[in-house]
Formats: C-alpha cells, structure tokens, sequence
C-alpha cells in the first residue's frame, strides 16, 4: 500500500475501529493477510499500528467467524471510496471536529453503520432484573448492618499509579481512559485496592466498612455464564490491628449469615491459609523463588484436574516432578479440625515454623466460628489458593451447590471469597507503615443469576413496582377528579398510579392492575363524585366496598397493612 | 530545544503527565513560556502537543498558582536530568511495559513521584457522609416508588458514537476511554442519552423509569461550591404517547413532593416552554438559524445580568440590538396563569403558532398541577431556558432558597430541572420511529451539601451505623461467652456489636455504646454466666436490668421496639 493510502487509512481508523466501522469484519481480515499493510508500521502512523496489533490478537479460529462486511467483502473498492472520500473532504474545507467528519461519512452510508448496542461485556439491566437486584442487595445490606460496618464511596477510576503493582499478570486487563492532557487515570479493577489507598490516605487505623460498586476488567467475556467486564462486586473489609482471628472469623461469619439468609440452596465455606501453603511448598522442597507461580497453579484446581495442575507445575513452571507429586499428597486434603491435627504432627510440616503458625490460626478460627455458630458450613481445604497476589494470612471461598435445577448451570460456583491482607495498606504509605486488613467479597452476578432462576421458578413474581392502589374511573370526564385522588393519595404517602389518558376503558384499568400487581384499585364514577364517596376494590377478591371520601386514606393504610 | 531533546520530552510526557510527574508545577509554567517548545510541533511528537494544548488551556492566574517544583523550579536541569536519564536508559535493556519504566524512574527519585490522592475533580466519601447521602436517596426512591416508577441500570461507559451531536459544544468534556483495540468508548455524561439509547434499542414504547447514578464531565471542577467531574444524577423519566401534559404534571409534581419531604427549606419551581421561547424569537425577528445561540444566550440569564445576556446577543452573536431589547421585555416576565392569559393576547404573539401550543399546554398544565395540589410553589418564567439542546416542550427547574444560614453558601440554587424531549429516542430508531418523553434530574450533589450542613446544625446526629447492641463483658476471659451471645442476638436479626479485643476494659466498652449512639449494652460477667442471666443496660438513661438468657433476644426487641 501505498504511503499515502496508509495515511488515510491512518485518519479512517483514528476514527472507526476498524475498515467497515465500529465493529470488525471480514473486510479487515482481508486486508490483513492482503500482506498490503506492512508489518513494520511507524510510529506516525498510530492508529494502523493498533489496528494490526488487535487484528494479530485475534485466532485462526475468530477471524474466520467474523462476519461479512454488509454488500460483500469489497476491501479494494472500500478503501478506494476510503480514499476518495477523504480527498473530496480535504478539498472541502477541514471538518471542524471529529462529530461532522462522521456525520458527513454516515451521511454516505460508506462506512462507520451505526450499530445500537451497549459496549463489549457489557449490559443494560431492566426493570424486573433491577427488582431482582435490590433484593439481594437489600439482603445483603441488612447483614452489613448487622455487623456495624460503615458505608464509603470511592471514584470510578484511580491514579493508574494507584493500581500499578497490585494485579500482578492480570494489570493487562485494567481500562485506562484516554490522556486527554491531565492524570493518567484507570477504572477501578476492584474496591480492595481503593479501600487500601482510602485507608492509607486519610491515616485511618481502624474501620469496618463495606462498599458495593461496579468494577472493569477487560476480559474475554462469557456473558452467558455471568461473567462481564462491568461487574459488581460487594465488599466488606476490617481494617486494624486486633486480637488474632477474631476479623477474620467475623467474615466468616457473614458470609454465611448471607448465604443462609439468601436461601440459594446448600453452601460451604472452604477455608485455607497462605503461610500453611508456604510451609508445605519449603517442606516438599519448592525454590522460595518459585512460591507464588506454584501457589497460582494450585489456584487452578478449582477448575482443572490434579493432572493439569500437575504439567503447569512441571512442563511450564520448571517444578521437579518429585516435588509436584509430594505437593499432590497435600492438596487433595481437605477435613475439619482433626485434618489441623493431624497435620500439625506429620513428619514435613511439624517443623515448619509457617506452617505451625498457620495451623494455630485456623485452631483459633475454628473455636470462634464455633461460638459465633457459624461452624457447620466450615471445611479446611488444603487446595485453596486464591489468586491475588495481596493475601498473606487465611483465605476463604464460599462455593453455593445450586444444583437443583441440574444442567450446566446448575453446578456448584464460587460466590464469595476473601481473606487477610495486612501488607496491602503499607504499600501506599509514604513510611510503609501498614494497617493489617481481612476482607471478603461477594460475586453479586452470579447470586443475582441464581436467584432469577429462583424466582423465575417461583409462582408469586417479585414485582418491578411497589404501587399500592390504582385510581381508575368507571365513565369518561373523570381526569381531574382522579388527579385529585392522587394528590391525596400520595400526600398521604400512599404509592398510587392513574392512567394518563383522559378516557381509559375501566375493564383496560382493572387489567392493568392485575397484571402488575395493584392489591387496590380506588374506582370513581360521576355518582360517586356527587356524594362525595370512592369505591375500594380488592384485586385479588375482586370486592367491592363504598366509603366516605374523607376517610380513604386511612381506609387504605388499614387495608394495606392488614394486607400488605 | 534541539530536535533531539523534543523526542526525549515526547517520551518522557508519553509517561508523565507534566515534566515533574503527575502533578503541574511551576517546572511546566517555566518551560511552557521559555519559548523553547515550538508552537509548530508535529504529530510524531503527541505527548509534547499534549502538554503545550494543556498548559495553554490554563489561564495566567492558574499558572502563577501553580505549585513550585520540588527543589526550585530547576527546569534547565530538570530536562537534562531528563536526557541522561533516558540515554542511561536507551543503553540498557528497553524496559519491557510503562510499569516497569515508571518503577525504573520512581526508584532513582527523580521525577513521578508518588502522590496519594483522588483523580482531579473526585472525592471519595466517608461513612458519615455516606450516612447522608443515603438518608437523601431513600427520601427520593420513596417518592418514586410514590409514583409506581420501575429501575433500570445502564453501562457506565457507551459506544462513543452513542454520545456523539447529543451535547452540542459540551462534548468537549466528554471523558473517553483509550482505544485498546476494540471499540471507542465514553463514559457517560448523563443519564438521559442512555435512557434514549435503552428505550430506542429495546423497542420500549412506555416506561416510567428512575436511574440513579454518577456521571462525568471534563469541567473545571469547583469542589467547594459542589461541583465535581464524577457526580451523582438521580433521574425520573416518562417515556410513551400520552394525554398531553399529563406526564409532565406528574414530573412537576414529583419534584414538589420530593423537595417537600427533603424539608430543606422554601422553594419555587419555574417553569417555560421551549416553543413560546421559539415563538418570542420569531416574533421579535430573530433568525432561524439564531434560535439556538439566542436560547443558549438566555440560558445564561441565572447566573448573568440582563445587560451582559444582551451584549452576548448583540456583540458575539450578531442580533440586532433592537431585537435583543425587544426580547428582554420578554424574558424579564413571571408570573402565574395570569401571565399566560395576558400573552396569548400580546399584540406580536397572538399570531405566533409555537408561541400558542406553548400557552395552551402550560394552561393544562397549570390546572393538572392544581388538582395533584402542587402548584403552590409553580412559577411560569420566561426566562428560564435550560442549556440542553434536546428539549422541545416545557421545561422546569426548581431553586431552593436554602438562605437561613446566610453567607454566599446559602445563596438560591437551582436543585432540579427537565422537561420534554420528544425526538432523542428517534435519533437512536433505525427508522427514526421515535417515543415522546419527558423528565427531570436531581441535582444531587447540592441537596447532599445542604442537607448535610442542616444535620450538623442539629443535635441529635445521624449515625453512620445502625448498630442496636453492644455485647460487653465486666471482666476477663469472657470473649467466647461474647461471640456466643452475638451468635444468638444476629440469629435473631438483631445488630449486634462487640470489641475484638481479648480484655477489654468494661468503661471503653460503655464508652463506645455512648459515642456511636448504640442504644443498648448486653453486659456479662462470670457470675452472669454461671447464674445463665445478662445485663441489659440502657445506654441513655444507664438503667440496668437483669434477664434470663433465654429471653434475651425477644426482650431485645421489645425494648428496641419501643424506643428505636
């Protein structure tokens, strides 16, 4: 290609994301493997660059499933009209900004379709979703405030910086926003890390606090299995420096109070412990150096079989094969307090100075869940591993077995996980004077997915209102007598709804309130206007009872909380 | 500056953000006047356009106030320390990623240095302003519950094309997310183009929805007088064909009920319509095409004297200065449906087709608000223009006179505003099929402000936990006995609290019960224990109590019931 197309190639992808618009084609796989884009782009030639570094991403297997690009793949004659185009406007006076140049090339209906979508991993939650959403927020809130904790909010998005260091491999996955000549700012990957910068910041040295917000991560979506790249997540984390395990069993026992009050089917708590996992990798014989990728294989046996875990070990992370198998004995164990001793006396570990420590905190943890009646759920599960890098001291993980309903989706998932931190804080302390922090967060996507199944099964629906009474009229002209009604109603703080037509048909209005749910319908017609009555109809019943105008809302407030 | 040096700046700022790391110093200042950065810059050189666009958009006064560069403002020697350091750096290995470079740079301590704050423009918030907020959001929520509103939630991004030709020159503040090879995405900038794009892209043809959410704006943030760039809107729309002026009553209505239970002082709510506004133009003479810029002008008209709205009109916008002063007539005009009936017979509108649509609908709108009893505070302003370009019938604002504390803070300010926008869900329609909709924002923002210097006027505070019990202990080792009895009193839904440490002393314990307002003590000792009784003691009055064990959660709740 010629430098000159290249450059206005340069200026169409400055603008679209990709040859036939926002979203990619066979058009770009064309041009792509055309071998006319060369592969040694300069840098004045940005946008090019990252349109052939996305395409490179991209599998054998992806780019063939792209779809065509609407009239055929014409990559030659579509980057010619590219050029003509850009000629006829550079003829033309310069498009002001970056929205009329668009406009005028969508006014050609060349290229840039627009296409009505929420971005990637991403999407809309309607009304019925929303209710089903407030419910378990609400459930959840009200175990929060069971416990004390306090309420904070954080940005959006953070000083890169602030999350630079934190995620390990997975920083690849942060969004940044453009630099438009400020902070370089990303959004937020989760609430620990902006708990932990909160912390530092304003000096606190102790606080119980959750935080229920939106985070991004730039994954490959599986939106199907409830996992997007805008997502909730639920925290609650104590900070400060307390008696050993008490924090700890407090979490502990929240997540099962949530769990058991959520009423999702059967749970576990599955519990472990950093330095126990550090013990057992120095006393089969694991390099210091190679503790954490070992660790982050383990974290994969939640997914994948001992034997896969196993090759990682060895083939990727260069473990000797003796080792990995001696690794294998412990990490299949899992037990209650008799697996603690048991282990605290075995031959390898009873010397490991981590490993022992480790095993009195979890002696501790046990005892206080035991008091807290939080015990039942509780299982030591040697192969728990949790993935972030911050941990440092127990690491827990509540699995739901939602398996009623059987089928995929019925399997047993992760819905809530957590552990100790106390390094975290320090790492934005300008003296690295730390805050030891333990916390726990909730994986709000998929209890909302499983509880939708729930309800769906279910024969009472959760409702997207909460309208209690419907004003309706049995004859036309009655707008302004129903208005009125309302006015009432609501000063009364009665939730109450009326048609906005001027004439609706009384059977459409009485539907209207079986169909949503209304428990009243509060009925006018011209005879009850002039004796200064309102009929009181129950939806469900269908009864009906006259009453004195003045005495209506007391009259609903009655009924309503006899029969709310 | 050689050509050589501009390249290692261009790295150096492809980096950084400003020449000493992430915050503008007077190093910038020094360097941008000096003269020795061209103002002809090519594009190979982006970070360096950057900067200097930057630096130009401040104005003199923000550049003096630009904070010194640490160690004096050395900017000669700041940028060679800049050349060696990259030269020191070229002759190694390349650092990998901008991770690895920045922690190369921030550990020699020259420039980047780490400073611990929120992005410019945000604010995190803490559990007693949370406490607030809360308290603002559910009077809100319950009002639109009042109203049979249903929720929907929306990505915090969207397609950059989604917002673009919505916000007229306003799209400049747009925050936009870097293109990592995908789609282009922005953060939203209000609730109202997502609710657009949700009605559009799902086919909706009526809905009553309420959205509460932040939004973001690339303004010079005014942090004291509440103006953030990250901030939350709490939006009431009514999308669908309906009798005329019976949704948009019901909008004014709910601002009327939602000030009105917020009880933050007295309040008027004007209103106008955007085609009596049309109508005063044409009949005055101004152009078509002036329409717009005219109605941008009077917009201006809250904040600005009528004598420097003219001279916007006249001067920068080229009007007639006999037809501005005409329409000062106008737009000085308020009033009630008295005003309405004088203008439908003023000599020059009586004729105006837009002009009398207008008047009829604010005259049905005037009587719906009667009869809904909220048209007490309802105030029809000609002047009132709204700056959005979306709107296309009535609009409304309403202005709170929080001005009993007096001072500049308790100046009038505008708290809420909307109206009609009936062709932005035909600007998403493939077929431009569109839904008429009207509604209105809280600016939520300012309400949080006032009411949070009314709570700290009052004595009794709100609390930033609903904590009901403390669990105590009168001497040592009580802490299981204390565990168990929180086990008990949450099993029983009760909020319950207790110390994390092991012993601790029995007068902080009572102490902590009176300062976070925890309005009952559970005290045991071992006595208590042995004899299977606890002391209840009530935190206000210090009136203890001894009951039996087994009757401690339902006295609990008794107790709590009558005195919450």
């Amino acid at each position: 290609m010629a430098e000159k197309e290249l450059v206005l190639l340069d200026g169409h992808l400055s603008e679209y994301s990709y040859v036939g618009g926002y979203l990619p084609t066979q058009a770009d796989f064309a041009l792509f493997k055309s071998g006319r884009v060369p592969s040694n782009l300069p840098y004045s030639l940005p946008s090019v660059r990252r349109w052939a570094a996305h395409m490179a991403s991209f599998s054998a297997s992806e780019l063939e499933a792209l779809p065509q690009l609407k009239d055929g793949c014409k990559i030659d004659e579509q980057l010619s009209n590219l050029v003509q185009n850009n000629l006829k406007m550079e003829k033309k006076e310069a498009p002001k900004n970056a929205g009329e140049q668009k406009k005028a090339q969508n006014s050609k209906g060349k290229s840039g379709k627009f296409v009505l979508k929420t971005p990637k991993g991403t999407r809309d939650y309607n009304p019925s979703e929303m209710a089903v959403r407030r419910k378990v927020f609400n459930t959840i809130y009200s175990v929060f405030h069971m416990h004390g904790a306090v309420e904070i909010e954080t940005p959006v998005f953070e000083l890169k910086e602030v999350l630079t260091g934190k995620y390990g491999e997975d920083s690849k996955l942060i969004y940044d926003l453009e630099d438009q000549g400020g902070e370089i700012l990303s959004l937020r990957y989760d609430l620990t890390v902006p708990f932990a910068r909160y912390v530092a910041m304003n000096k606190i040295t102790n606080i119980k606090r959750y935080h229920v917000a939106r985070v991004y991560r730039r994954d490959n979506p599986a939106m199907t299995r409830g996992r997007y790249r805008e997502f909730y997540q639920c925290d609650f984390d104590i900070a400060g420096q307390y008696e050993a395990m008490l924090p700890d069993a407090e979490c502990v026992q929240l997540v099962h109070q949530v769990l058991s009050k959520l009423n999702l089917g059967e749970f576990t708590i599955k519990i472990n412990h950093r330095k126990i996992l550090d013990g057992v990798f120095g006393a089969c014989g694991v390099p210091a150096d190679k503790f954490r990728p070992i660790c982050s294989a383990v974290d994969k046996l939640d997914k994948s079989p001992w034997e896969e875990v196993r090759k990682e070990m060895v083939e990727e992370k260069g473990l000797d094969p003796n080792v990995a198998d001696t690794i294998g004995e412990y990490v299949k164990l899992s037990g209650k307090e008799e697996l603690i001793e048991k282990l605290k006396n075995d031959e390898r570990l009873k010397d490991s100075a981590a490993a022992q420590a480790g095993f009195a905190d979890l002696e501790l943890l046990f005892q206080y869940c035991r008091a807290l009646g939080c015990d039942a759920y509780l299982v030591f599960d040697m192969g728990l591993a949790r993935g972030l890098d911050y941990y440092t001291g127990v690491i827990y993980e509540a699995i739901l077995k939602a398996g009623q309903e059987g089928g995929e989706e019925g399997t047993v998932g992760s819905v809530a996980g957590g552990g100790r931190y106390d390094q975290l804080v320090g790492m934005f302390d300008p003296k690295k004077k730390t805050v030891p922090c333990v916390g726990v967060s909730f994986g709000i996507e998929r209890l909302f997915a499983i509880q939708e199944r729930k309800d769906k099964s279910q024969t009472d629906k959760i409702r997207a209102t909460q309208t209690e009474v419907l004003v309706a009229s049995a004859c036309k002209g009655m707008l302004i007598e129903r208005l009125k009604l309302l006015g009432v109603l609501h000063g009364a703080g009665i939730k109450a709804e009326s048609s906005y037509k001027n004439n609706p048909k009384l059977l459409n209005q009485l539907q209207y309130a079986e169909d949503n749910g209304i428990p009243l319908v509060v009925l006018i017609g011209e005879s009850e206007v002039q004796e200064g009555v309102v009929k009181v109809r129950d939806t469900t019943s269908r009864e009906e009872s006259t009453i004195k105008r003045d005495e209506l809302p007391d009259t609903i407030k009655q009924r309503l909380s006899v029969n709310p």
